[in-house]
């Protein structure tokens, strides 16, 4: 699976497989090819800045990176490389994810970070906004796109006829 | 200027324009022609569905939205288009930008938007995110913003010297 | 139900509407005609819109928005609408619906969300606030929440009997 | 002035003047009669009860009440009165108005208070809020509400032309 | 019980009791005559100013207030006597009682709450304040309140044996 | 004037005087009898259980305590004394008072702190508290806060007339 | 085991005693020569004092404190010692230990403490930093050190491993 | 002055300089050979691990980073060294510095930093800090730590009588 990838998801830890498996659901309904894995970038630098060359060598088109706490991840993979790097915080201590939030989102000027929402909400959205970015060259992609938005917006009607129903 | 456009900026308000002018400064270095205007999505909101039209029409690539307090312009705009919406949060309030920051970063799951830090620091970065995407597919830009992020290290080496140097 | 009615509550999702039920007990206790109904402003935005044409085509006198995180709801309403639009923040995420609060009330000025509190105390007291507005031209609904009002101060003044007691 | 008043504005201090003028402003241009005084719900919480009674006796539809730190008094309010209570938290010390607005906007379930934005874009819309209600019943003043509207729409569209224009 | 009053408890709600059955525990060890009872700033105004003439014309010495969310109890209480009075914030919310907490401590000038930690540690400490006020001129109560102490230390000590023995 | 002390005020650093002259005031408004020093939680530990020595050697009947940032001074006061302590967090960082508010209000259980406001609020209410607890057991200094009291309504009063008269 | 002890851990209650069982771990492994107590800066003072004395006559090298809410133990060694304190904030209230936080890490300028991040990641981390102090005069430390952090690395990529493989 | 260094200070930015000179005056005033250089985790990645290396191979002591924002360079550098780390977050945006704080403290287990106050208090506690350090292995580094804090005490005692004196 790893030829071909478009999208690298790294995840700072192992436990944060569970909530990013909503951005794998997207990249999967969407057929983009994907590759994910761990790496931390404070327990294993080297192995984020290998990750990095790997992705330019292979030609990766966007990484998504996820991490809780003091989440500096997507942060150190978007200072090694000048292809988009899309942040989700994880909700992982106390705070409720804002630890996490501030400190992927509030990067230096010159050093880009994409930053969705806290947890499982931003796993699918980091998913989807890689599709949108892989759309613009893909016709067939943007295609899918408009059809899961109209799925989607499908479904809160369908919702919506149950709770107008009482149900 | 409006031809071409690769990156529309849309201001909640013409106050928001001192600040996003960092972005402006990006892509004008950069020389990715861009359309900047003021749309508000509570006070005008026909208007801001408009602007979306037209960057369908005019085959815009990426909207920048910039906006404060409640800040729904990025939000609202990725409601009606999967183009790739940037948003960066103003500081606009005595709550340093905190409340803009949750309201355009904590999209439900279904429509991303890509949230820069707060206020200056978010406005370059929102342009060299867009840069990035851009030079997805465009060779010449990807080695303009390798030699951006080369200068801009080199830029940082120079005033080492000059810390090392005790000036 | 839909004929006559005076308050539309609008839940940004479907999860929304157990929270939302403390709403509908006060509508239903106080005999106000109600539509409620499921219209997300990011997922489902021309639904909104047209939620808000048919408020105006069937004289709705209030509307009621119930939304959590980048909780754009009601602000959407409100800009298309002048009638009075309540919001209620809903607690959907670690940050114990702070971001629902502050992208409900930061309103810019010109288009004002009347924002109650985080939950179910919210959801009650937007019902109540919608009987208080359409009470002023209405005695016979102005005595019944003042009888409301007189029962709510004695069912604290049961419970302290209670609590005087040692029970 | 206090005749056919239908607004009432009450300030929890005489330092909270400059920033309600803007809900002043609105009820003037508005032509909707209003009375404006200082009623702390601290220092002089005999003084609140009273202006609540004289709201009753000379009718008043609405009250807003402003006031910072912990802003008691849109709840005192609410709690003597079931007519329309809109608080408005005021910037008051180093914590940037969020002590006011959870102060205001937190109300147990049974006394609403429709809560607006920190400072003078709250002030605004608090009175703006008031002319809503009002226009339920008022069509003349429902018109000069979508006057205001639209001008407020065009507004933005001038604004949006010099920023086009790079003005 | 009611006779000879030191300490009156008032309760925002009778859902505050378990919590402050901390601070009644601790005049109970005291021997402190306490009143506990139930009276609502905001669903039963009347009724706390009742409840402060009552604490006037019985001579209680100190009142304490336990509240929630936007928590005026202390407040409106201590606007009607010059007692000391004692605030507690509850935890009732998400927001882990941080409404709370400003709602009580933040008051303006001129009218004095005397604000205790959020929830159980909050309650507990609010009667031993109170004790300690009352020991100013009750010699055998500031011998209690020091054997009280000193039993408070020897429990850290017995503790601090079993960690160091690593029971 | 350190004969016949009752109200001891404890600054951690001298460049807390300029907002705790507020309490100064008002204590000398109340001839209450005061002192006030300079002792650092931190860096002068020593010096401050000394105070706390002076003050029950000279019978201080209340000691306040005033810090900023991680204000521990007033907890280092009550875990020394049985005397009533009442805590003042100062406004000394970025945090706006946040950090001394929390260090200050947060006690365990079993050691209270009463505390204020931030700032110069706080300072000013430390005093009346402090008066309030005193004219439990004196009549006269209880006359005194009466009439002061009724002179801030009166204040109130004074400043609602000039507003209504539009001055 | 106290003889030789090289850091010593303080725990505010004894309650801290599971999370503050991470630091254990690690001295453990390290074959660090630890003791560990409890010491309450509010309800045993003495006793905190006693045992930095007891600290500098065994000649400790570092010490540990761990405590929650106004975390002044910390602070209160550091003021005591110019040995090198490390400060933990534990989670103990429903602000999720940024009380604890930020009554530990913001010392006034002169009393350093050392602070680690809230609960078990910085109960682990405060020993892996007393290690690391260890190690500059220990080469033997340091090597296990740098075997440490190499199983570290190692361990994230054998997780990588699995998540690659979609185990 | 790079031979025989004992202190590095890395800024983020040459911005941090003036605050960071709290750091400088006092590892001067300590005599500990220091070197002070700017280099950005995010601007200049490969700067900061080469003056890791230098640290181990010039056999630096101790580093102390200072950095804004979404501050990730204390983290980063202890990521690449076992050398006990000192982070101190920068006051650089309308949040007060709270999103450096939780950036540079908030580690995950297993890459401890030594996390120092916001701003210039911080800066100062992050050089007596590795002074501290120092001093467990250098006698005479001890005596002057110790004279230094005397005469900190000295300052404050003069400052009190100065408050005492009413100047």
């Amino acid at each position: 699976m790893t030829k071909d990838v478009q999208v690298g998801i790294i995840l700072g830890s192992d436990s944060d497989l569970k909530t990013m498996s909503k951005a794998v659901e997207i990249l999967t309904k969407f057929e983009v090819p994907y590759f994910i894995t761990v790496g931390s970038a404070h327990r294993s630098p080297e192995r984020v800045i290998q990750l990095v060359r790997r992705a330019e060598a292979e030609n990766w088109q966007i990484i998504i990176a996820a991490a809780g706490m003091a989440a500096h991840l997507a942060g150190v993979i978007a200072a090694h490389t000048t292809k988009p790097v899309i942040g989700v915080p994880m909700e992982s201590s106390g705070l409720g994810g804002l630890d996490a939030l501030l400190s992927t989102v509030q990067m230096p000027g010159g050093i880009p970070v994409a930053t969705m929402g806290i947890g499982s909400a931003g796993a699918k959205n980091a998913a989807l906004f890689a599709v949108e970015i892989l759309a613009l060259s893909d016709p067939a992609l943007k295609q899918k796109m408009l059809d899961y938005r109209r799925e989607q917006t499908e479904s809160i009607e369908k919702k919506a006829v149950k709770v107008e129903a009482g149900d």
